[in-house]
């Protein structure tokens, strides 16, 4: 018995590289679950093999415009000229439903979550030591070492965000990084500040007793 | 790999009969864990069997009095003439170790200690519905009606507390509460407020890399 319904908005993110992706399966895979992702929108063409509102919303640039005049994304972002963003409407749909909808995001786009919807649950992935997210950066070893470079410049920065997260999760094995985040959900539906008004109407149900 | 190394002060309460004991050994029951109890200090006499330093610490009155006066202890109260409390320094040497101290009290016992202890972890247990506790309380049988009304009008006035709880755990299921309680401590080690500074250690161990 939960006291609090309504589902949770999850934010995963972190120092890019960190395997944020691969965490995130991970806790998808695990059993008895009940997570759900958010289907993002963007202006990028629909590719074959795709279908609109499965891979993304795929609406025109103009729209998508509109729609951020509007307020009505999550947070979004400008990638290779196009737009990709989380549309508002449709998580609040889902956490209606008491599903978790989590979002795996870039360190910026999270920053966007946090100051529209107060009350996500923040968790930033972390290595279990800097040299493990360079290790990871540099053994790609497809990229250019100025494209290294930049990242691991950017990964320095994106170190520095971590107080504004409400959790920090070390990825030292994907599976316990999983662990400690399907924890950190369950923690967090009993919270006070999220369960009082379902306990006052659990206790206020006998008030004849009193 | 934790990021908070210390343990963490666990308080379990809630209204009078509700279950905490039992809450509080299935916790104990389950696997790989690190909990520990507090052993209390009183000024009852020590009976057959007994061990100083294993039921209790056993201490004269005048001791007892004295280490009040000191602020030595987490929190203590009188019960039919002699006092009990628990010893600050014994909790905070466990803590030190990395041991989760659990405390199983009373409201007004958790009250002190949160006071004392603000980064302690506060856990309200509560029934599945008002009608579940007075059931629990009559159904004992062997006490006058008389005890049962007071341990009602006890319990509706305990009952009102809650806000000051960090959590709240619905006793539904034994197990069920017992596990919500662990997934609190797993995600309180994660919370930023308690990892920040481990994780500044982390990322600054590779600063020639930056």
């Amino acid at each position: 018995m939960k006291l609090n319904d309504k589902g949770l908005l999850v934010v995963i993110s972190g120092p890019s590289g960190v395997g944020k992706g691969t965490v995130r399966k991970a806790l998808f895979d695990m059993p008895n679950h009940n997570l759900t992702y958010s289907i993002s929108m963007t202006t990028r063409k629909i590719r074959p093999g795709e279908k609109d509102g499965r891979e993304y919303y795929f609406v025109s640039k103009e729209e998508f415009e509109d729609r951020i005049k509007k307020g009505l994304f999550l947070e979004h972002a400008e990638f290779v000229g196009n737009y990709y963003g989380t549309p508002l409407d449709k998580v609040n749909e889902q956490l209606e439903e008491g599903k978790e909808v989590v979002l795996e995001i870039e360190v910026n786009g999270a920053l966007q979550v946090k100051e529209k919807v107060p009350d996500c649950v923040m968790i930033f992935i972390v290595p279990p030591s800097k040299q493990d997210l360079y290790d990871r950066l540099t053994s790609r070893g497809t990229e250019s070492e100025e494209i290294i470079r930049q990242r691991v410049e950017k990964a320095n920065k994106e170190f520095k965000v971590a107080p504004k997260y409400d959790y920090i999760v070390v990825n030292d094995e994907v599976s316990n990084a999983a662990d400690r985040i399907m924890a950190i959900i369950r923690a967090e539906h009993a919270k006070t500040s999220r369960s009082i008004h379902k306990y006052y109407e659990l206790i206020g149900e006998n008030d004849e007793n009193e």
